[in-house]
């Protein structure tokens, strides 16, 4: 039989990434990364407030033709590979960023008259300008008595589809006006590559709609008409019934159009998108019961789960969606709002000295940060530089350290940051299992699980679990491809893709015991300060923090 | 009448500076600075454990030596100066900065066979190794309801003579048994240049054994031989019982072999000795009322108060001593552990980039950090990097951060620091007039005071109070100078004296109503976190404190 590939495309936070993958045996052939030209990194941001963060749809489709037609011609040179060997495209992306488009589904960030507002592109995952909508929303849910939170978390979140929506509802009323419907990136390049792009009938993600956007079944896919019409009638307007779909449903076939610019033969089946992180999991070779954590400028944490038990509500997971990560099971969803964000923005803010500035930096400052002992520093964060998303759900959340002295050095605090990270990590684990959702095996996957063995023996020696790396260095796209795979037809399911073209590196992180000992102390002043700074209900005294502190570095310095 | 002149030495954290001071206009003739050689700036360290601050005696010896021959040589191109004018010679020091002395009054860091023997040199002020002890002592103090803490603030630190004694005894027993007497560096120079090294007959300074010391008059100078014996035997041999003295008396007469190294002659009368803090307060002019900030690496606060009322205990002053600023006042002591010193941190240590890493760090930080409006960081520090003095006597507890985001810069992180320090200066004007204790001006001086108006519009806005600075640049050894002056028979008083050789500038930092009005709000932040961390009773809540940053961080960026 001739050997069959397919395509996965992964829409990160600053750029997209096409890889091209041997369907019968998982080999990554050929890849190619578009950097989104605008703004800073890609991202539109607006000095006044440090909470906005847009993105150009227009790098988001120049983006995908030349990442795919770089992969597709640098993998023309491989043995048994030819365009015509491609069976199916995968997409996967960030979100919530949803993108206003008008009736012709056209993104109106592309048009000529919204060339400078900052409101008709897309609006990131980690845009917080609409964190008094989101309270709005939650209050109403709540008051209303509306099953819709139980599922994400028990808070809707500014960082969500409509927080966003009625967010631009009210300050920027042109942008409503002409907008038709809001479309996940997600859903916007399945659509966009199909020709699929009537708001009314284009595929839509069961992992989009089901983490961010309240769609459930249960109660007829997304919240009443009624409902969103008491936020704004907008909303109500911009409600679609479509119903959506897990990976494994094809969203279109590839156009002629789209096709001639990229080097491929038109009608390759394309999958319905979903995002980076459950992508992420699948090519992670996530089953039930394995957390996979995607780890980037955020964490994304997916825990398929059977779903052969009621899964009861877990208090702050942002989201429990059936199907949402494989069909079949439910999927639950949890994550940091800044991981490798926090690290990046000490090493090019903050102290950005002999480190350097860049790659080298974070070399430099982890070779020294490793040669540190748990405890030694004296220094506890919170890692919340970006807010907090699971377990507390709340973006008005921002960092804090404690325990300098006039002897603390950049690498101290570089490691605290990635403890601070670490302990967020336990907290998610902690509380999954708090309500009986196993946790029996966590892979990592990103860049920094790939790159820096420092960081994933903190986070083994912080949750006292071994930690496993996927083989792949780019899981996500690989997800995709696996669904691509699917949806072209050479496997029936998944999970049977996901045996011929996944797998975990041999290196396993163990916990060292004599470091969670150490860390199982610090982690109850984290716990103590996560409390006491984030949530209203804390009876508990600070005043030992310091002094324990003090006593765990003395502890590691001297021994006793 | 011929023109007659008194010299100041001042000894700082790292350098000892000399000046020749005009005795009838306070001009300044002459000055030189000689850095302490040994260790990291003038400090012994010990790389295990980063409480301990030692200084070598040599260094302070050949200091008094070399500054003031050059001084003195500068001098003599001055019209009318000649040695033969030199009437007088004060001398100011840190402290408490005991030394241990032998039979003879050597010290014992200046013999060979305590080379290499940390715990034979002088226990530098910010020494914190002594924390148990200090604990043990106020322990002992309290439970035999000793009235010695009341003076000195409720509780005895780990900064104070016995601690550190107590703490030699324990660590290095070979020090403890070769010493007969531990005389503060402020006593030890005056008795080195005039060769009165007895150590039961050398002159004591009252500033020196009343604020550290536990020295009163009230229950017969220091604390009893069976409260001493009751912590070691050794303290209780320690015990003078020479009368402690204030400046305007004599330590004795210059030595003819130290005036033939100095280019002096024999003779010239030499003052008791003080700490650097109030002399500071007296050359910067104070008297009763006036709050005298000494802004250097550490803040110390003197505040001459009449001794026509009885002085109410002030819980965490840390020393109120009859004389010890000025004959025939109270003398309030306050402090803050560092100030300059969490400046000079953050610059060399964390974000030593583009901003350089010395003096001209601090200006291109300060040019940056002067274009924020109050609030607009989003931060709030704790000013503990070095534990806290004033008002809560601790020194296990450090620094706190909160508000960063992933966009907080360096000049933001620098303002917070220096707004940390400054609601720490509020904090002990509040606890001052909380018991009656008036606070009618603010006079600063030090380099902070002198070259950063930022600092200094930063204090005024915080503590809505005119921010003056003293006319000197020197005057720690200024106000040496003037007792120098007293002792040397030309004036009758130090307020006689101060009348003639002290001044403020004309330029004072007045509040801006509107910046008052956001620091009002952000030292209620700073209060909770005081009261959270440093406290053992508080009640409050810190759940609102990341929303309250946020709330006046949106104010001052975008208003309201």
């Amino acid at each position: 039989m001739a050997e069959q590939f397919a395509i996965g495309v992964d829409y990160g936070t600053n750029s997209v990434r096409a890889l091209v993958v041997n369907v019968a045996t998982g080999e990554e052939i050929a890849t190619n990364v578009y950097d989104y030209p605008s703004g800073e990194a890609g991202i539109l941001l607006d000095p006044r407030d440090p909470n906005l963060a847009r993105q150009s749809p227009i790098d988001y489709i120049q983006g995908f033709l030349a990442s795919v037609k770089s992969a597709v011609a640098d993998a023309a040179s491989v043995p048994g590979f030819s365009p015509e060997a491609v069976i199916g495209i995968g997409v996967d992306t960030t979100g919530s960023t949803p993108i206003p488009v008008n009736a012709a589904g056209v993104a109106l960030g592309t048009l000529p008259e919204f060339k400078d507002t900052l409101a008709a592109n897309a609006w990131l995952w980690k845009d917080h300008t609409s964190h008094a909508e989101a309270m709005e929303i939650t209050e109403l849910a709540r008051t209303r008595n509306e099953p819709y939170l139980a599922k994400c978390g028990g808070t809707y979140s500014s960082e969500w589809y409509w927080s966003k929506m009625l967010h631009c509802v009210r300050t920027a009323p042109e942008v409503a006006a002409a907008t038709a419907s809001w479309v996940e990136l997600a859903d916007f390049i399945p659509a966009y590559i199909t020709g699929n792009t009537d708001p009314n009938t284009l595929a839509r993600s069961i992992c989009a709609a089901g983490h961010k956007a309240m769609y459930n079944e249960q109660w007829g896919g997304l919240p009443s008409e009624d409902f969103l019409a008491s936020l704004d009638p907008k909303l109500a307007e911009w409600r679609y019934t479509t119903k959506a779909v897990p990976s494994n449903h094809k969203a279109g076939e590839l156009t002629e159009e789209v096709a001639q610019q990229i080097g491929l033969p038109a009608g390759i089946a394309v999958a319905v998108g979903a995002f980076d992180a459950h992508m992420g999991a699948v090519g992670a070779g996530a089953g039930a019961g394995t957390l996979v954590k995607i780890m980037g400028t955020s964490t994304c944490d997916c825990l398929p789960s059977p779903m052969d038990r009621e899964m009861p509500d877990v208090p702050g997971m942002c989201g429990i969606v059936p199907e949402s990560i494989l069909p079949g099971m439910y999927g639950l969803e949890a994550g940091q709002s800044a991981v490798g964000d926090i690290f990046n923005w000490f090493v090019k803010q903050i102290a950005p000295g002999a480190y350097g500035t860049g790659a080298e930096a974070h070399i430099k400052l982890t070779e020294d940060a490793a040669k540190l002992k748990p405890g030694e520093s004296g220094l506890v964060a919170l890692d919340w530089n970006n807010g907090n998303r699971t377990i507390l759900v709340d973006p008005l959340l921002t960092g804090l350290m404690v325990g300098q002295t006039l002897h603390t050095t950049p690498a101290e605090i570089y490691r605290a940051l990635v403890e601070a990270t670490a302990y967020g990590a336990l907290t998610i684990i902690r509380r999954a299992e708090e309500y009986g959702v196993k946790v029996e095996q966590v892979i990592n996957c990103g860049g920094i699980a790939e790159k820096n063995p420092m960081v994933m023996q903190i986070y083994a020696d912080v949750c006292n679990r071994p930690m496993k790396i996927s083989r792949s260095a780019q899981t996500c796209a690989l997800g995709a491809a696996v669904f691509g795979a699917v949806v072209g037809g050479a496997y029936a399911t998944a999970e049977d893709a996901q045996a011929k073209m996944t797998d975990v590196k041999e290196t396993v992180y163990k916990p060292i015991p004599e470091n969670v000992a150490v860390y199982a102390e610090l982690y109850q002043v984290y716990h103590t300060l996560h409390d006491a700074f984030g949530t209203a209900d804390f009876s508990g005294s600070l005043s030992g923090v310091m002094k324990d502190l003090i006593r765990i570095r003395h502890k590691a310095r001297v021994g006793e």
